[in-house]
């Protein structure tokens, strides 16, 4: 079996050390390139640090690149990689619309394979896929969400993107009539669905989303313990951009569920 | 909308009863018949009690029957509803694998709808079916059941049915090296996945199915607080029963879930 | 031994019942006399059903009372009993300050026991606490209850006692800094305590006490799932009421701790 | 206020550098001196690092030593401490019988303070206070803790060590007509209480005690989130040194629980 080629930019980065040691821990993978603005950091993980991902920065051709930079530059990076015939997996956050479809229109052209994702912890791609099912099945939810108290906003980008993809299949009635003694106290509501935000110290990134009905109660909680979380996310991205051809939204669209 | 008929065997049962008052509650269902082999419990429903579903105490055709009665007579009572043209929901346990295969044949050759169905909790099946797809990507996982402590055997049907399904696309390794100072500590192991079972007074029915990878951890939990936690099942049965035709086994084969 | 002679007071109601059959059960304890407005129930638990617990309706003397009857008439139970030199175990809400104090006077000048308690469920009682006590020694704490869908209010009662028993050693600042794009989604807040109330149906009444310090989370969670859960504490307090005098109120007040 | 002068000794381990930054970061606290086996690590925390704590290392004098070294030197740092008037408390494990009684002596003479504790984690000492008083009142327990999957043994000490504190007041009583159909799934058993280990990666340290009883049960939880969680404790006993005078035994013993 041949090793799947990969570049890393942005490697300097917090996100980008992890994705390359990642990269070669890993068996089936080998780290072909990888680009970094802050080039003086010197000569990182054996290779030559460029200021992007081309040609002579790598050593013996990439099949695909890993972007976790900055909105300033994810575009130019992506689409300068899908010209050179090099696949897109893309973790920075900041693309326009426009830019999408122009990353979209190029994979296509090519016949290569591009994954634009907010988030690689399976996990809470998983509970979110599965609180858009349940919430077709099952009466009312609820989430959860606790962090560390030192976040900055509440609720979670998470909790309201749950709320949000739980929406479509969601028939929860709220109640009108409901007494309430003590102001905030049933939480904020995002789409019939009410969300809770703990803020404690000792928390890390936590969200449980809670469906009830008749005589039962389903639970789906996420647990982020470390900024490891996102790597087995990222090596399946990997894999999976030598196996597909296409323009994929949000790592769940290549994970196969089996249905 | 025509009202969906519905007949009810085993109606003096407690699963049977509370078949009948979720029958009589649903605005688009009509309790037709009832039949238990306790016909001396009297006029229940406002309804004759017969010894089965037939013709004669049937007010008006029935479209299917619902079936919480005994391995002994299951199949006879299943067999000779297909024979009426009633498709059936069959609850009770029991069934070999001929006879299983019998009220399939049947089912098919009269274009009428069959289910087998071990759980109509429709969250633990949920949560089962998760479960399943959860193996495939996280790395290990573990089962933590909790029931009262008059539950006569551990572990319990539903974590040994959940290993049972997680095994097919589970992929966690065991470590072989864990050195255990106490006994049984580390739980039982089914498929690969340890079960550990809780007994305590104050539990009813929970299960917890845990599974870990990489700075992170997902749990899917469900808790059964009464024998309610059947009836969304059985109503969601009884309205696909009018959809759909075909032999099904498990509530989670006719939850569309939209994939 | 000598057995515990018990009366109970309400004995026709749904706790007054369960008092009832838990005395019968205690091999300490002997039923020796009921009361109850509604007369007509007829000979129950084998006694005849008095008006009020007299003399003459007990069958050879009382040690102590049970009373879950009503505001109306709680108090004139009590005195009575205690006028009779019998010890009181309160259940029933809505004693004022002033029959409080008359009922404490009786007590002491009598040389008995009476505890009024507004909660049987020990293991409630022991979250309360325990959380009193930790909020002396853990930075800041969130209360998170759970309730089914039907609960007219929120937060729960207990929420809010449990906020107050923690007020006076509860050291946590408020962050005054804090972005909240949902409204609600921080919960209310009662002595700097942030509290979130659930409902879901599938749910009875649960509470978690979350506290959060550096590293670490610490939570003392109850789950109440059925009304058995006052029994215990009854039994304790019927066994407690003939070993100690004065007057008390709260359960934890005659629960021995061994600090 | 004069400041506490503390000194440290395994300054340059990982828990000696973690109350260094806690000393440093306090109001009420100075760091005064610091020792550690590998001197050549330069002068961190900018003192100079002597291989003991001693009256020519320390700037200005010392109330109290934290010593997190190794069992092989723990007692003669402390005993050399303790001679010149300096109060103890120790992290390090591996003190014998022995030692431990001559420290004792020797504090006592002195007039000084000395805390031997093996957990810091102020929330995990609340867990197990709070199971041993919980274990009074309630039916029966399990304990179920769950470590990442690199931890060599099972169970973990702190689940051993909240078993034997809860046997001098549990009672509950092992059933013993239980059928086990997969060995080990009830778990391992210590003083009546079962214990389950769950090992999976993405947890850290964590333990539930659950308790039941009629109708009720009651879980006291503890998250480890990272070694952080041993801070605040240190920082209570460097307080409670210069407050009080004594040898004592567990950090539980100098928390003031108030009852």
């Amino acid at each position: 079996m041949s090793l799947i080629k990969v570049a890393v930019s942005g490697c300097m980065g917090r996100m980008g050390i992890a994705v390359c040691e990642t990269v070669m821990k890993a068996a089936d993978m080998k780290l072909s390139a990888v680009a970094d603005s802050k080039k003086d950091a010197g000569e990182a993980f054996g290779l030559k640090v460029a200021d992007k991902i081309t040609r002579d920065n790598s050593c013996g051709g990439v099949d695909v690149m890993v972007d976790f930079t900055h909105p300033s530059c994810v575009y130019e990076n992506a689409a300068g990689a899908l010209r050179r015939d090099i696949s897109c997996i893309i973790g920075t956050t900041g693309l326009t619309c426009e830019q999408r479809e122009e990353l979209k229109r190029l994979t296509l052209e090519r016949g290569l394979f591009t994954l634009v994702a907010p988030n690689f912890a399976i996990g809470a791609v998983l509970m979110m896929k599965f609180s858009a099912i349940a919430s077709k099945f099952m009466g009312r939810a609820e989430i959860i969400e606790m962090h560390h108290d030192k976040k900055a906003d509440a609720p979670s980008g998470t909790a309201l993107l749950t709320a949000e993809m739980m929406a479509a299949s969601y028939a929860g009635v709220k109640r009108l009539d409901e007494k309430v003694s003590l102001e905030g106290a049933r939480g904020g509501e995002s789409g019939g669905v009410n969300i809770h935000s703990v803020r404690l110290p000792g928390f890390l990134a936590h969200q449980q989303v809670i469906f009830g009905d008749a005589g039962q109660v389903l639970t789906i909680r996420h647990d982020s313990m470390s900024r490891d979380s996102f790597m087995p996310g990222v090596a399946l991205a990997i894999r999976e951009s030598v196996k597909r051809k296409g323009f994929y939204f949000g790592l769940e669209t290549i994970m196969d569920m089996g249905f």
